[in-house]
């Protein structure tokens, strides 16, 4: 069972469970956050370069949060980001999607100061078809076991 | 008055209105996308690195876009990303926090096959105090003037 940054190590796979995306969410969000005809209006989606209504780029990221914290990749610990590397919206989000979340650990930093390290992990969503729809790379730091390895 | 790519220049600048945060918008957005303790739960929140209640960072980033929407820096034309580089939580954001988004144009490449080019935009956004809470890249697409330069 992976506890501490010690328990962690590369390569190490992660999986998340399903989500939907319904036409509602996708609207709901846009309202708030990406108000833009992509996603919120069918029928000017479709004159745009989406071809057709999509998910917000950052619905999507927020949806892949969502996963990585189901897919709970340290344990106990809940998931605290300095930032994210290599962000890149793959595929249109369309309505009824369902996507899923897969990640491997690419990069374990040990802090030289404090009692925690810097975990890397590539997270890819894929949808329903198999499809990679968006992919990002957080900056986690997770504690040491405490006492030493 | 911004139209095109071909209007675009270096170091071009671009302010948001402003954003209030409020402690209802924080526990909204993380009880559907990230539930973690930092975000839900003022005294659990206290005992972690937050030190006290924080936006998600996902939050953060999803106000960020609806400022930069807001900011218009494409004129009539809307906002697609291909991805974002560079993004980092600086500061955490509070309960009642108010958020300004400043972007500069970094970089301009025009397309050597489609009639467009990639943008990137340095964008942080700052809290009442005036101190980065946020900055992120995104690689936008703008349409290139019709007819040539």
């Amino acid at each position: 069972m992976i506890e501490w940054f010690d328990d962690l190590a590369l390569g190490m796979r992660f999986k998340s469970p399903a989500k939907l995306i319904t036409r509602e969410d996708i609207k709901r969000f846009a309202l708030e956050f990406d108000p833009q005809p992509y996603h919120l209006d069918e029928t000017a989606a479709e004159q745009t370069p989406l071809k057709g209504l999509a998910a917000s780029g950052w619905h999507t990221a927020a949806i892949a949060m969502r996963l990585a914290v189901e897919a709970r990749p340290f344990g106990p610990h809940p998931l605290l980001g300095l930032g994210v590397d290599e962000l890149r919206w793959l595929a249109p989000v369309r309505p009824g999607d369902v996507i899923r979340l897969k990640g491997e650990v690419i990069e374990l930093t040990p802090s030289r100061t404090k009692p925690q390290g810097t975990v890397r992990i590539k997270w890819t969503a894929f949808n329903q078809h198999g499809n990679p729809v968006y992919t990002f790379t957080p900056i986690g730091v997770v504690p040491r076991r405490p006492g030493g390895v």
